[in-house]
């Protein structure tokens, strides 16, 4: 595309606001190029964005920021927010180490009122900084931009039914794509739909209205019948009621790409002082045509070419998809196996089990609702089947409870299948899978498995679901398997120890790592100083023998791609300890801080978890 | 009362199903006859289960335990349920030690199909029995028995929308007695509270249909019109809308003291293989005059005396109170500060926050909703305001993700109060305050406090609002400050040491176990073998400085109230072996296993807590 020329000229809200009206959908057209350039180049969510270019063109043109406030969520819907809000010159460094960052950020702007990589928080956080803007009576408007599937998730049913009647001047806007990341589930989804499809009485009502008036004593009286509850007949023609049952006032549905019924339902909106749900329609991937078609593919990319569109699709060569094609060859032996997400069945690689087994009732996709899918899942195991819930290490941050108290306490064997355990990338902070070690170590029986290629995620998920009861844990991360040379493979799922016998340094890793582990023993090994590997498959329990085990080395040296307080590492130098050790323990981990968004090879070198690195630190101490 | 008759011959709910129908009545008469002895004796949750007898022998009468699942929802209201299921002479052990749990435990009883300590999981785990009854086509029937306080809980949503599209045998009961813990919030009882008010309508309908009809044209057109969206008509007369457009049958309201309606319906449902709502009335505290007049402070009561209706309010000595009263103190001298509860005023000693603010705006009980809570609170934050977030320890367990997605990442200013840290009593395994330590300290920057007496506390929650940024915890057992020797009280917030500075032994521990590390002390003292003793106030973060200071013991022991994988005794182990610490070390805490139902003391006691163990212990090493 030719260079932007409005774009130029917008270096904040304000300048939109002095744009003249009949730009605006040129401008929309030159974000739409910029999104498409800048995903294309750098990845990210490509059809979400595409959606909401004219809904955020028309908030921002309506509402005041920073002074009022916009929570998006998901946050991976803001790119024209960014853009719009100064970011414009910035916005090639998307997703990129030291660039701006996929989701909204407080620490990255002003104008991103809240952080949004979690689904679901946004109305809670809005409603927060309306009951402040009403304490300070600066008339200000928090609003919500909610995507339809957060709607599935618990959090925004929590935060509405108290919004709905808190008499704040908070504004809900639905943006309905008909879309959750791959597709919306549950009986919400269709309800949405129903909206959609009666939305001919909104012309239709006026008429009625005048009908019945018009009919002697029926009528009238029949009006007055409905005007008994207060928006009965409301509900009869606009069949709006779940949003009214809890309290706000409708409008809707608006057509989301029709900048001038935007801003004019935002103007309207922006003079009420009470709660308020704006039900706006938008297409995924508007604009793209090839995005159009296929929002699903298109929905959190890497780079692609915008010609062909040849977006990544999930890799054969990644632990989610072995994951996910051994549990349907499990499954296919094994009645009782069946599989659990929550709206990630392409990240979790689960595609393949929902097309072999969706019809036959073992496959659920129960949408952004994370702990409803861990306690379903403890049913199911309740009754003797056996679940295998999949779920991103960062957001099996949401289940702490329901696996402590649905699922160990009653000893329910669950098996969690942890994507993205580790370093994740370009999402940054928010996606991070950094805590599940440190989280689930504490429960009670909990048995934890961490393999470091395919075959050894294959062998623990067979582990896992045969020969252990409670909860049980396989953690692996994003992407690929490391390259780990034969001689270094341990047999088991348990652990290996290579190196000689009377190695003084021993280097203890588990999961990815093990890969740079294994890089840094040979290293030592051609130098003729060689050290002594222990590889942990079973993170936990650690049996006591293994720790003596450990305790014969003079020098103990672990690596952690995770959270350090609660680690692994921590509980095994408090093993030592108590058990006497007397050498010198040195561990590595992600001290008290969150990783920032870089390619993960890079961000592993900056925390130190590289080969070259894990090398130097070794020889330094 | 005399001895029961009737009870006497139910030894399971077949022996329910062989009564007379017209001994039914008196039958319940002898139940809560029961449930008032016994929790007058024992503590227990009076009002809801005097509440739930009549709908509790009807679900048995009809349906068929234990093929048939019921899950409950708080469990608190299942004393019936474990009455008629074969538990009635043991029922005077309710909340003993090696007693009946208060709560549904699958491990007590066939009966109890899943666990019902924590609200909110009941629609999610039926929903698994669910599609295990249908895959294993054995025609049984999963059913939730839901308080309509749950219903404030996103979980429960998040279960429905999954459940009403199944087409799964599911049945919702929804025991409607107009009452959360405390008293309901939020629009979804309003809500409740319209169909209770519309049930009018019932009657009203059958006329005004054939009004309708009869109206030549515009009725006939009418009634058409309105069935164009499926049940229309419905919600105009039912106004039942919300559980309909989740996709469930609805019906009700039945009054739930009336045997023969509840027989009735639920014989009718039964035969429907889809999913079903019975919306039943109940009263809380039916039958014990002084309990339905006040059903808020019978809702979880100590000991009383059933003539004089004497049950535990909230004590002015207790932790609870204190923080309460001290926040409101500082309220009254900073208009920022703000209170945020889910459901627990009174537990959480927030009633006199609720008295003095509520009406201002400052004072927040959200429902059971603890994830809206914390983020709430964050966007609270966010906007300037202090809000203090009081919740008990174990539920705490359910905002682990918002901790550090909404919370920690941005560094919001949010206070929490954590009440009920430690071993709880009564209660048992699923109320214990056993993980917060763990679960929280791995939170980047996080701090934490745990106070051992009143003074502290009070200290502690200055410095939370005042010196720290970010998430600040202040945690506190239930009940009362333990008696401490003034000399072995601390000035500030940070530690006290205290004891000769050449001791051999280093006893450290934080939170109410201070109370029995000071008699330690003092017994060696008189022994004229002096220990020195470390009390940690901040337990989180620990510097260095400290570390250093207690590696100049050669021997230290920490005793911690709290779950040993990932607390602070495995960091505080993990820190001095790093620092080549090369003395002994010595850990006690709740290792990997669940704490059972006890009096606080007696749990401590087999903890190996107490005094006379923690002694016992050192000197045995």
């Amino acid at each position: 595309m030719e260079q932007p020329i409005l774009l130029e000229k917008i270096h904040s809200p304000q300048d939109l606001k002095a744009l003249p009206e009949e730009d605006l959908e040129y401008l929309c057209e030159e974000i739409r190029h910029l999104l498409m350039g800048t995903v294309a180049q750098n990845g990210g969510h490509l059809a979400s964005n595409l959606g909401a270019v004219e809904l955020t063109v028309a908030l921002h043109r309506v509402f005041h920021l920073p002074e009022d406030q916009i929570v998006w969520d998901v946050g991976h819907q803001s790119y024209t927010h960014k853009i719009l809000t100064g970011r414009v010159s910035r916005f090639y460094t998307l997703r990129q180490e030291d660039g701006i960052s996929g989701f909204p950020r407080s620490s990255e702007s002003e104008y991103d009122a809240f952080i949004g990589g979690h689904a679901g928080n946004s109305v809670s956080a809005a409603l927060g900084m309306a009951v402040a803007n009403s304490q300070k009576g600066n008339g200000n408007t928090a609003i919500a931009v909610v995507g339809d599937g957060a709607f599935t998730n618990g959090m925004i049913y929590e935060a509405l039914n108290n919004a709905g009647r808190s008499g704040q001047k908070i504004v809900v806007v639905l943006n309905d794509n008909g879309m959750s990341i791959s597709k919306n589930v549950g009986a919400f989804t269709k309800y949405l739909s129903s909206i959609r499809s009666t939305s001919s009485y909104f012309h239709f009502k006026d008429g009625v209205e005048k009908v019945l008036r018009h009919v002697p004593l029926v009528g009238d009286s029949l009006v007055q019948a409905a005007s008994h509850s207060k928006s009965v007949i409301k509900h009869l023609f606009y069949n709006s009621t779940i949003f009214e049952d809890l309290g706000f006032s409708y409008f809707g549905p608006v057509d989301g790409h029709d900048l001038k019924a935007l801003i004019q339902v935002f103007q309207r909106v922006q003079q009420i002082q009470d709660p308020v749900v704006v039900h706006v329609q938008t297409i995924k991937g508007k604009g793209y045509i090839l995005a159009e078609k296929n929002p699903g593919a298109y929905h959190g990319v890497s780079s692609f070419d915008t010609e062909v569109g040849n977006p990544d699709t999930p890799s054969d060569d990644s632990f989610s998809c072995v994951m996910g094609k051994h549990l349907c060859e499990l499954a296919r032996q094994d009645g009782r196996i069946c599989a659990v997400t929550a709206a990630m069945k392409y990240g979790t690689g689960l595609h393949h089990f929902s097309s072999e087994w969706k019809n036959k009732g073992r496959f659920f996709d129960v949408g952004i609702a994370e702990e409803h899918a861990m306690t379903f899942s403890a049913g199911l195991a309740a009754s003797g089947l056996v679940p295998v819930y999949a779920v991103y290490s960062t957001f099996a941050q949401r289940i702490y409870d329901q696996v402590i108290h649905d699922g160990s306490i009653e000893k329910r064997h669950v098996v969690l299948a942890l994507d993205r355990a580790g370093v994740v990338g370009d999402d940054g902070e928010t996606h991070q899978g950094l805590f599940d070690v440190a989280m689930l170590s504490n429960v009670p029986d909990m048995v934890i498995y961490s393999p470091s290629n395919y075959r050894e995620l294959c062998q623990c998920m067979d582990e896992a679901i045969y020969h252990h009861e409670g909860i049980c844990a396989v953690r692996y991360p994003r992407g690929s398997e490391p390259s780990i040379p034969s001689k270094y493979l341990p047999d088991g799922v348990e652990y290996g120890l290579f190196g000689p016998k009377d190695a003084k340094k021993l280097l203890v890793t588990y999961g990815r790592l093990y890969g740079e582990a294994c890089r840094v023993a040979q290293r030592f090994e051609e130098r003729g100083e060689s050290i002594a590997l222990l590889k942990l498959t079973q993170i936990c329990p650690i049996p006591s023998e293994w720790i003596e085990l450990m305790a014969s080395y003079p020098e103990i040296y672990v690596v952690e791609e995770g959270i350090q307080h609660g680690g692994l590492g921590e509980h095994l130098a408090s093993r030592l300890l108590l058990m006497g050790y007397q050498g010198r323990y040195h561990l590595r981990a992600v001290d008290n801080h969150f990783v920032p968004q870089a390619k993960v090879d890079h961000a592993l070198k900056k925390l130190g978890m590289d080969a070259d690195s894990i090398e130097q630190w070794m020889r330094c101490q």
